[in-house]
């Protein structure tokens, strides 16, 4: 990556940092490797206020560069730091929403006359909601492929196929679109493959997680998703991958239809439309994320689908999500965060409604945070479609 | 699950307990919890010396049981632990090098006086290693899958493929025999996505993670596996994926050849092939890891491959692995582990060498530790196939 995009990355963290009166982090954690030195290492960035970042790498042992040095344990980096003519840092951060106690801890002894503070994740996280103009281009290429894969799922539907069957000629046309396949989530306890295919009702099951719909899934070891339901006429299904090429996740939901659907299913998928239209129209820098959450419920409500609006049973309390790096970064559309939109913010919406008999309606899109409103990235038609 | 085997899991965590002066667990890592509960919930399972386990469960809201009770915040787990009539924990242990480091704060400060103890992960892995017999015929099933997805891979081979697009190939075939996809690894840094395929030179990449070989990976943010190496006559192809069957994973990696091979590849194979004859006969209870690992090494050694064994310029440092809920269990064979097998441990075995223009050979079964030997898993040829 080039060095200037890296040093503009490191640069918005060491203003947070600056504002916090921290003078150096100590980064460990792949995504925030990727962020700060656009690879995964096993090792460390140590990254100063006011001098260039270090890199000290366990492996590969391949790397080399003017700020590259080699390290076999972290008990190292106090005489590595005064090789490089650095000074110890006074108040250092670490991901302390990321890294495991007992590491976190080791990492902290090393520094024993530092003060160690456990802002780092929250404040990389801060700086990563926020993208570059690099950035956006990597997530618009992320959405554009996605759309590309999706467009060929019509393809890909045999009659009689369960929505295990379905969803893994879909994981194949992601794949073979580029899709990396790994679906990074923020927080040790969501766990997904790569996206879930809801059929009828499945999309009605609960979830562990906070993710908008849940589905049995097909094991107790991973209960999210397809459940092995045979698609049959009559029903909706509900196709929601993470899509993560070239490192950035767009998330997108499109609804397929086993023929034709009950009236109510395209009257409940219209309002979900309209309430994404209603959301991205007022959706500009300065306005707080409730608020756009808000507007979501009024639509819904106004319209006698608040019931079955995001799960029935269990719903989810959000309507819409950041997304970069991992699928679940800021900011949040959600009940009570006033946090503004800002330039360079990218989020997913997807206003959704789960029909009993039926099963999920609804639409998610990506969309980036322009000066004057938002740029969609996914763009594909959001009609339900027949298969 | 059953309760009895459940039960049966709990008192070996139990056992490892009460030989620390432990009296209570609480338990909130996604495979402890597998482990211990059965399925993956969002909540904790407080596990107590003397009386019967408690779930305390946030998501998902339709759990019911006896020992079931519904939570919203940790903070609420002593007053919770009273109105089951259970006493406070004096010696309580939690998942340290697991849980991220403030949330290990937030759990360990609703026990203000107990003594909190960060040993609940190694704790729970060394019960995990050695594994029940449901345990072992899940992962005897998953070993039996795993192979006939492999048994497929010549199906999919299509000429002028690259290593990506017979990967995509391979994966479907995974999935369509069951596998969930998820691949799990203890350790934060370690991500993979279903596992990796090697063609050519491809397979000497040295990787940041501590796999038998690396990979240079599509993209730097997931450094590791297929790099889109265009399959060419005279090449060996490594498929090496993991498989996740009803939650417990087996490895398996197999060789393909496209055209014939220098004999010098076919001498190699040959090589890792008595490398792990001679390993798994003397594989038993009471054999140390580091004598299975010397014993590999004296084999290669003799054969003149020691400087292409395990990689090249970057080496993985062990020739097997634990594995079960996680792809890296213990045991670990690999140098000054004195850990001595016990029956019911599993691991894959993986001997592997690198060839300069050709590429990886070798190969990887998963075993299970019996009485007196061992019981091959994962049954398929073991000769490599020509494409």
């Amino acid at each position: 990556m080039l060095q200037s995009e890296l040093k503009l990355r490191r640069d918005k963290i060491r203003a947070l940092m600056a504002q916090q009166g921290i003078d150096a982090a100590l980064i460990a954690c792949n995504v925030n490797l990727i962020y700060t030195y656009g690879s995964v290492v096993s090792g460390y960035l140590y990254l100063p206020l006011h001098e260039p970042a270090r890199l000290f790498v366990k492996r590969p042992n391949n790397l080399a560069g003017e700020f590259v040095m080699p390290i076999r344990k972290p008990e190292q980096l106090p005489d590595l730091l005064k090789e490089c003519g650095l000074p110890l840092p006074a108040r250092l951060m670490l991901e302390g929403d990321e890294l495991p106690f007992r590491e976190y801890n080791r990492l902290a002894a090393c520094f024993p006359d530092a003060e160690v503070l456990p802002d780092g994740t929250e404040l990389i996280r801060r700086a990563r909601s926020v993208k570059t103009e690099f950035e956006l281009e990597l997530l618009r290429r992320s959405g554009a492929a996605h759309a590309r894969a999706y467009a060929r799922i019509p393809s890909v539907y045999q009659l009689g196929m369960t929505d295990r069957q379905f969803s893994i000629e879909i994981e194949r046309l992601m794949r073979l679109e580029g899709c990396l396949g790994i679906f990074r989530v923020f927080g040790r306890s969501m766990e997904i493959f790569m996206g879930s295919v809801l059929a009828g009702d499945n999309a009605a099951a609960p979830s562990p997680y906070d993710f908008a719909l849940g589905g049995e899934g097909l094991d107790p070891s991973l209960p999210g998703g397809a459940n092995g339901t045979l698609l049959q006429a009559g029903q909706s299904v509900m196709v929601d991958l993470g899509g993560n090429f070239f490192g950035y996740m767009c998330d997108m939901s499109r609804v397929y239809s086993l023929g034709r659907l009950p009236q109510q299913a395209y009257d409940a998928h219209q309002v979900c439309l309209e309430a994404q239209e209603a959301v991205a129209a007022m959706a500009k820098p300065g306005v707080a994320c409730e608020d756009l959450y808000n507007k979501a419920i009024e639509v819904v409500t106004k319209a006698g689908f608040a019931d079955r609006f995001m799960g029935v049973g269990q719903k989810a309390k959000f309507v819409g999500h950041g997304i970069g790096l991992e699928i679940n970064e800021a900011p949040v559309l959600a009940p009570r965060i006033r946090q503004e939109l800002e330039p360079g913010m990218v989020f997913a919406l997807e206003p959704k409604i789960v029909l009993p008999e039926v099963g999920p309606v609804g639409i998610e899109n990506s969309w980036a945070v322009k000066a004057d409103g938002v740029e969609k990235l996914t763009q594909a038609p959001e009609e339900i479609v027949e298969l």
